[in-house]
């Protein structure tokens, strides 16, 4: 409760159009570049690879991430003149520095001296040397020693004019279940609920005989358990990365320049939930992510959405901190892009709000995990074939960065996504076929059809700046939750809930109200019941799979929107989606997953009704994106098909990447145009 | 041996047709009512549920199974006055009580101040709180412990006219391979085998150097491992669970008045072999277990089928203690069954012997694992669409009770269903398409098709009540069994033996006459040669797959019953199925899986030749099923199919459900008929 | 370093031609026999047993392997009389005798005294007694009771005269992750690089900040780790197996006599690569193994290769010390070959330069893991169906030994097997789509259907007796390997290397010259990119899957053999094969993985290039194998397919089988000829 006040608290001080604070570094042109480890290489090399660097066009590499045993071999033993020399060569070259706190991966002699630093799995087993990720965030120890290389990193080079920001550690990911974490999630369940009879009624204990009569008691462990314990347990978890990384921040902070942004990568897996992404970011300067293709070739409008995931972290223009330079050394097959689909993703992503890429990596390391990864250099030091596409990006943002910086995505349209609700759903599925994000991406398509920015964010982000808010599977609706959505709504802002909405409190017990809960009193209506669907079932214009809820409209000024055809017996002619208007506002209930037209013409509809204008209209398989800001529009359109396409605009456009102005565009696959209007909207 | 000869011996003593020996309250009407919780809810409300029970027409409840920490909050501290309150509460609302005792999960305060009365798995990892199921049967501090605590419920409420039975713990499932259980394992081998040298000339352990030189080697895991050995196992563990359940039955025995029957609900997995549930149910008065869909539909064969492997574990009627209200919240797609299905499920397992019906659960907890289970009342207190369905089901069984009390399923025909069968084909299978459930549904499917009821029993069951028994796979025939057998055939009966019969003997050891071993003599024939198939092979009017002998007849009154034709080079035109006829009765061996078409077609000659009388025919869809006793004869017919059918009867009877009298009946889908007939047969 | 020397010394010594040294008793004749466990029955069964044997043309039975306890019944106790009286009772049925030391299966008491002689696998779990290799072979203590069992058995019947031979353990399969498995590894690590700061470069540990500043800090497990470390740890474990060997080796070398040979069976996985097979064959007199066929039917092409591969561990005839009597027990499903296909098999085996067949087993133990496995004797005592098959092979063997014995394939065409190649793309595949023994297959089909004999050797292997050799992904070489086969070229030989070759150093680090590496210069050629395909290529007369590389040529005389379609963009057009004359020889770099037909016109090509001259044409489905030596050529021909073959001869020959001349031969299915010319080559 207290963690979501705090959010709340945290939105409301931000007014809702600044996306864009006064910007330090990060947002002040385009950046592009990579991820360089000196520290594996004879410094005499340094000049060449910086060398091949500028001449592809980058103005940024990051650098340190890895390095703890080269900047502390022994324990105490400090050597950072190399990363200072390597900072100011860098210097040289114009390219500016992100320095990567090394404390994803301890040295050798950490661990071994110290193994209560080493993370404990949730089988019980300590992790060992020779990855990484091997360290456990909640040991006192590891943070203690995280500070004192980060505090003597800082000193070295954190006043160095050509450093424009931090990294903390690198792509969090595994949590610890060590004693020390142990001990900490017994703390934080005292200080939640004070006393027992509270957790053990919050919980319903009395349910097999799981009642609690010592703190200790309560498991710690990541498997089935209790519900409102499981999603506790993802809050502790959040905490502990909170706290793991505020440790650091601290340092940081004290020791550091304004003008230096702090962010984390948050890694590859754009969706994950291990952990809240949302309060992670809270006291960075930056949101930053990776985005990797993998197998296979870009999905457009999945990976769009991912973005615009990312951009709602802290709702402002974010960094893609690594993307592959062709392809990866992971994936099931670790396929080559497309010649110029490089570009395309890293299009895409500025697009969608990135104002930096940095491949990963610049060079292999001659051994080591990821030597088979993509680069733009090769064993032998000189150029692969992806750098000419890379340098093609250079040219690129070089033009494109004066017309870009300040700009950012204006959405008038917003998707929540809620990790209590993913966690309550991921942990009580009732069916394995319901897949949250793809239930959020039958949404996405048909909007981002009509726009060129959507916004995807948290459920209690300000909502006040949207016409259209959608809320696909809000499974846990705490009432402050409530009573910001039921204020938006009463606002004049059109909301549209998605089946398995309001089922859960805070506490992930059942609502003792219908679905949508603490909502069903302003819808005016219910949800008599679910049901998890082993067959498709009719509804009026298509067919709803995977889940359905038999609604009833309780008032008379609620209207059914849709309803079911001849379906299961138990819904036949019942009501699958109502709507109620609430002064200028609405508030819509689907009842069930729909067929793609029947969403769409749902959604047109709703576009409609909530007074949002449709952005130019484009063909299939061409993306429009657009920015907005300092009194200019920048539309980006990208080809993501495989045959040309033609492009007629709307107005006269100025062609950012190729000079002159258009009135059409002819692109060609994974073709790319940047165009601009000066007026304001 | 001692085991089996007491389970013959057991046998013996019941008469051949006493299947309702003289009936508790379990089997005096029909019984239908829900798992109830009160332990979970303010008292307040608990009139209010009881209220709600008997509006739809329950009788019965289940209460306490999982309420060890309210009724012992600490140790030695008892409360058990409410539990007392709700007994005496639902007899005001003539609602009998079952009363679980709370076994399956013990209190936090428990297993904490006593890890040695937890599971540890066959990986060695030791269980935790959090779930249930984390105890260990074989520790003799929790057997102790369990008995302070049934005590003291029996103590409480043992006496009180309005409890009818008890269920111990729920749902026996895993055995432990903690300190104390290995140490009953030696002892239990020790007791079995007197010596080292007999275990190992039994076990044959000169092969692999496996010979043992001392109790304490012998390994305790369920991994792979000697035959003989991993049969004693499951003998083993039967004998925990019986003794587990033994030294509570003891109490309550001593505390209980006689008309109070005990039973334990062995759960869901009615085909589930991790114990022997003959042993099981030996010193019960009553089986029940749970009949749950999960995901789909029913599958009336299978589903009739295992109802009757159920009513075969005592030979007399049982119940049903749990069934899903529409839906479960674990299988893969927890979809609801269709409108009507509910309670053609109930109607099903009352014509296969059900004489009682219980959903699980009545209301869902708040909080905890299943709080997405179907459910009689939702969240808010009021009754769900399912409770409609349900209380059809209480007006049919309140006008279907007079006729049915009293009565049970009737059958002249047996499959014998075989555990140390099934396990050793499970230990050594050759080949993974052989599916013993699928091989004993495949014989039971045309019989059913001829008859009101087949029994499904153990092979060492009195059989002389049966006209033709069918035994598929019965792998493993001890020298007691074979003379069982070769008793039933002297004595008139009609023996079927299927694929793999009598390879082993009773130490899972290779009998050293070829199959079926020691009833080769009486067959006048043998097996060959086995072959699993990874083609299928030509028989006389089809086919064979899976799994095929080589049989030859030894003697000239031996008959080749059926040949393989051009087949693998190895079976052509030699013999696949032989029978010798002895005395009036038979004995008949199948040397392969045939298809359905052959199969039916031997197996109606089976039953003509054994005179057996078929039912009358109903259509494809529609099952019959009778249950007979005091002098009346009842059929329940039940269109599991998804058209309307028509029914002619063969003569006027008694229509239960909608009164008066009827010569033809028809049939929605999902419908229902209960016919008397007041004849005897 | 030393190790791959060692090799090349090795190899060195060894005349080229020399594939068949002194014959010792292993390959003065054709063998034929099985297993047999005479400890596992009545003394006074074993004269029935060994004139069955002798009855169907046996002359050989391996006995022993799983005697231990047999033998020594309790610590420091020993009974080998029993063993003399089985060899001498063989003796007197002519039935030659192959000891196995029994240190495959240690008996209960000894694990059970010593528990550090157990294995721990890589998840930290310490084997236990019940089943097979749950000893440690880095236990010191366990190889000193190695030393003292095989001792007294060598003592006891090695200097029999009916002993011809002798098998160390049995199929060696896991190694120990046990704590004095660790000290070796640390020591063995220490031994190769001298200093920390050595390894650190060549592993490259500054990547992840992996560097290590003690020994005792590098991880000793198979997981996923630095590609370095995961290369060395495959040495280390193979010199581990080298070292358990050697230490029964000498025990035995200094008893036996010297007629007396040596061997290991290496088990039924031809292909595995736990271990180095031609490291742990260096000091055995004979390579064997196990020719399994488990589900289905004998594919010829696969198991063709396999037995090359086996020959080519030592370059010499080898022993098939276990195939199956029909069929197996442990395979998905264990089918019974056809008639005649066992016979098949055991004539494919000699073909590919077997000298021995040994069944698995004369008969199954009465109980113990693998008692329904195919035998040639029932549990009654008695032959089963497959013996008459097994009696068909006696007497092909009788009649074909006289001119088969001192002969061996001679193959003019060599494919190379690498395992550090192996490893290394097993350790990085960067596309699940590479199978590497499927690539080798791929090549080795079409060299087969032109060539009665092909070898398949170590890369290292002495080539100057082939006009051709391939070597397809052999991803690691290391300079002295780069030496040996420039040399080659250089000599006039004609080398073809597959895609992924010369990308490692013996380090597993990226060569710093591209692809390949050390040979580029040789090639006149390199690889710009390698790709790992998601959609197939064309290349000229087909296409191109799973990887393709982007070569180019940069020498003038470097000379483009076929080029890419237009492909994924980045191939378009691009070489796909490069050839460069050098002298005499030619060095070929295949850029992609081709479809059948490009492969078999390319390799076509190649064997006319190299002037390879072809054997004669047979049907397809039916396989020609030759042996040579002493001046006699003999040609085998099975049919493999299911329909009659006509095969015309291209000169007379004499059939062994059935005496007389042919110039023709009519094969039916699974039909053998083994046909004799007296000429010369």
């Amino acid at each position: 409760m207290k963690r979501l006040l705090a959010l709340l608290l945290a939105c409301a001080a931000t007014p809702a159009l600044a996306q864009a604070p006064a910007p330090k570094a990060a947002s002040e042109r385009l950046w592009l570049g990579s991820a360089w480890y000196p520290e594996q290489w004879p410094e005499a090399r340094w000049a060449e690879d910086l060398r091949l660097m500028k001449a592809h066009g980058a103005n940024v590499v990051r650098i340190g991430e890895y390095a703890w045993s080269r900047i502390e071999p022994s324990e105490g033993v400090y050597d950072l003149a190399w990363l200072q020399r390597a900072v100011r060569l860098a210097a040289k070259y114009d390219i500016k520095v992100v320095i990567g706190t090394p404390t994803d991966t301890p040295p050798a002699w950490l661990t071994g001296t110290y193994p209560d630093t080493l993370r404990i799995d949730t089988n019980g087993v300590r992790a060992g040397h020779g990855g990484r990720r091997q360290f456990s965030i909640s040991s006192p120890r590891y943070r203690a020693m995280a500070r004192e290389i980060v505090g003597k990193m800082a000193d070295a080079v954190g006043n160095e004019p050509n450093v424009i920001g931090w990294q903390i550690g690198n792509e969090h990911t595994e949590e610890s279940y060590d004693p020390a974490a142990r001990d900490a999630w017994h703390a934080w369940l005292k200080a939640k609920y004070g006393t027992l009879d509270k957790l053990n009624d919050l919980w319903a204990t009395a349910y097999w005989s799981q009642t609690y009569s010592d703190w200790d008691q309560v498991p710690f462990n990541a498997g089935i358990n209790n519900p409102g314990l499981m999603l506790d347990l993802k809050r502790f978890i959040t905490d502990q990365w909170v706290a793991f990384q505020g440790n650091q921040a601290d340092v940081l902070r004290a020791k550091l320049p304004a003008r230096v942004f702090i962010t984390t990568n948050l890694g590859g897996l754009g969706w994950a939930n291990r952990f809240d992404r949302y309060a992670i970011n809270t006291g960075l300067d930056v949101a930053s992510w990776d985005d990797y293709v993998g197998t296979g070739h870009l999905d457009a409008y999945r990976n769009g959405a991912v973005n615009d995931l990312v951009r709602g972290w802290k709702r402002q223009n974010f960094w893609v901190m690594e993307t592959q330079p062709g392809f990866v050394n992971w994936a099931p097959v670790s396929n080559m892009l497309y010649p110029g689909e490089t570009r395309a993703l890293a299009w895409q992503t500025v697009g969608h709000g990135a104002d930096a890429v940095l491949f990963w990596q610049w060079r292999n390391a001659l051994n080591g995990q990821e030597t088979l990864h993509g680069s733009l250099i090769g064993p032998d030091g000189t150029p692969l074939p992806i750098y000419a596409e890379v340098a093609r990006i250079g040219a690129d943002f070089a033009k494109a960065s004066p017309a870009l910086a300040g700009t950012s995505p204006n959405a008038k349209v917003a998707i929540l996504q809620d990790y209590d609700s993913r966690w309550a759903i991921d942990f009580q599925p009732l069916t394995k076929e319901y897949d949250q994000i793809g239930v959020l991406l039958d949404y996405y398509r048909p909007l981002k059809n009509a726009l060129g920015a959507v916004d995807v964010v948290a459920a209690a982000a300000p909502l006040t700046r949207y016409k259209l808010v959608v809320a696909p599977s809000l499974n846990v609706i705490p009432d402050a939750l409530a009573r910001h959505l039921a204020e938006y709504v009463r606002g004049g802002g059109h909301l549209i809930l998605g089946p398995r909405s309001g089922l859960k409190d805070e506490f992930n017990r059942l609502d003792t109200t219908r679905q949508p809960g603490p909502l069903a009193d302003l819808l005016g209506g219910q949800v008599e019941q679910f049901y998890a669907l082993d067959e498709s079932v009719a509804v009026d214009g298509g067919t709803a799979s995977v889940w359905a809820e038999d609604l009833v409209a309780k008032t008379p000024d609620a209207k059914v929107l849709l309803r079911y055809g001849k379906a299961n017996g138990w819904l036949d002619d019942h009501p699958a989606a109502i709507t109620r208007q609430v002064g200028k506002g609405s508030i819509t209930y689907y009842g069930a997953l729909f067929d793609k037209a029947v969403t769409g013409k749902l959604l047109d509809q709703a576009l409609a009704d909530a007074k949002v204008v449709r952005d130019f209209a484009v063909p299939a398989d061409v993306e429009l994106m657009t920015r907005e800001g300092d009194g200019r529009r920048v539309a980006i359109l990208i080809n993501h098909g495989r045959a040309p396409q033609h492009v007629a605009l709307p107005t006269t456009m100025t062609d950012i990447l190729n000079g002159g102005t258009l009135q059409a565009v002819d692109l060609a696959p994974e073709g790319v145009a940047v165009l601009q209007t000066g007026g304001k909207r």
